[in-house]
């Protein structure tokens, strides 16, 4: 089996101090290193729990990258690693945005330490202000035939205007790292539009998490993914897909309405970039 | 002008240490102190605000107090008073409901002790849990022929449970005070369904909620009201309310995530009534 470290990370953790980072094989698999203390444990128990789980629509499961078991991979010093679809595995020069959801990443259940970081990191970022923010995207920039990626401590610090100007920058086509340059959202009706588009998908979701309480998705993020190669032809294929469950636990019957806070007001952010983008096509 | 303390306060600021509570008058008029530091004078700006904004939908509007200004009021040492619309004036035999919305009733712009002070506070009570605490309430006993009214104190602790039983007692229309008899939920048809019940008015303000950016209605609570007199011949007359305003902050752009999610919360707690009252009803 031959694996490499994925080309497309946006966020998340990575190969760092002996640490194994993930990796990924060419039959289409994702594979996630089993994170320390109980992360680990809770993320499999997810992936258990929601691959069994008979009470999740079609249509919701696929917002969910599949799930295939854990594996002990060679190489890796044996670790064990969770085995999942590889969600760019079909995507030749595809745009990605992690966005971590809810006005707080932290939970009642979890220890004073943790707590305390979480609230800092919340408030230095737009998740207490905007009910989410962007952990980290890579965007496939169409004058310089490359890939940008703006620094992660950078991005860190925006505001609630940093966010907006992120989430043009994403759906644009003009050089992205010149910053004197106004986003033109050349791709906002493509990508965010459409019945295919990543509005239509988060509503849809939205609708889920109004019911559902099943879990609670604490610290998870929204993944947006598009393809750049075929924009022009057979369109953006543009996916929304949750990622990272280290956090989440069991809903005893509430809904989890710190995440659906916090994708209500990311649809808006989306919404009024697609009603610009729509003006402006119309003067 | 003959004013008097108002009858079936639930919840806020009462009378006390010689400052004044608010008063009622026989013309349907409430008066409300002005709170001390900043809070009353953002309630009074929050008041002016919305009751100029062009952009507010008449049938939004009518889930707020009408707002008749300000006055100094004889007899409360001259204080100056928020006068608003008395919302239990018409109500004989009212019962009613005070719930804090939100996961959290902080805000990044308030004080670091202000700021613990809601984080421990909404720890020990079902905000961070649930989006939303029940801050108290009112229900006339059928049984007792009188109205009965939990200790504030006791109804701080209540967890998920505890909250979903209280939600079932404000509907019921057996002995209250009795423990060990289950609420019979007699009166969920009547005041949370319907055309013109809780439920629908609170997915209606919901809707409203998914667009505003107008305000961050923080530690803002809903006030559901009912007619106990006439509930078996002209219907319960359920109202939804919003009320408190002294920490409402500008939107800047971003809708209230924080009241939203907790709102979908509490929403869903109704419905669940609803659903097993049907059920109940159906066997």
């Amino acid at each position: 089996m031959h694996l490499k470290a994925p080309e497309h990370q946006v966020a998340g953790h990575i190969a760092k101090d002996g640490k194994p980072g993930p990796l990924v094989d060419d039959k289409g698999r994702f594979f996630k290193p089993l994170q320390g203390d109980s992360r680990g444990e809770i993320e499999v128990k997810f992936y258990e729990s929601f691959s069994s789980n008979t009470e999740i629509p079609d249509h919701i499961r696929r917002y969910f990258p599949v799930y295939h078991g854990t594996q002990a991979v060679e190489g890796s010093d044996g670790a064990a690693m969770i085995v999942l679809e590889n969600l760019l595995s079909q995507y030749s020069k595809p745009s990605v945005m992690d966005v971590k959801m809810g006005s707080r990443t932290w939970y009642p259940e979890a220890s004073e330490e943790y707590i305390q970081k979480c609230l800092r990191k919340d408030a230095r970022s737009t998740t207490v202000s905007s009910g989410f923010r962007i952990s980290g995207f890579e965007v496939y920039d169409h004058k310089e035939l490359s890939f940008w990626k703006p620094d992660r401590k950078l991005l860190n610090g925006i505001k609630v205007d940093g966010v907006r100007l992120a989430l043009r920058k994403f759906v644009s086509s003009n050089t992205l790292s010149d910053t004197s340059s106004k986003p033109d959202s050349a791709f906002a009706s493509s990508v965010y539009g459409g019945s295919n588009g990543v509005l239509t998908q988060l509503l849809e979701l939205k609708t889920w998490f109004e019911n559902q309480t099943f879990y609670h998705f604490n610290s998870c993020s929204i993944l947006i993914i598009y393809e750049n190669e075929s924009i022009h032809d057979d369109g953006a294929r543009a996916q929304v897909k949750l990622v990272d469950f280290a956090h989440v636990h069991d809903g005893n019957g509430v809904i989890d309405h710190n995440f659906l806070g916090g994708l209500c007001s990311f649809i808006n952010f989306v919404r009024d970039i697609l009603q610009s983008s729509d003006e402006s096509t119309d003067n």
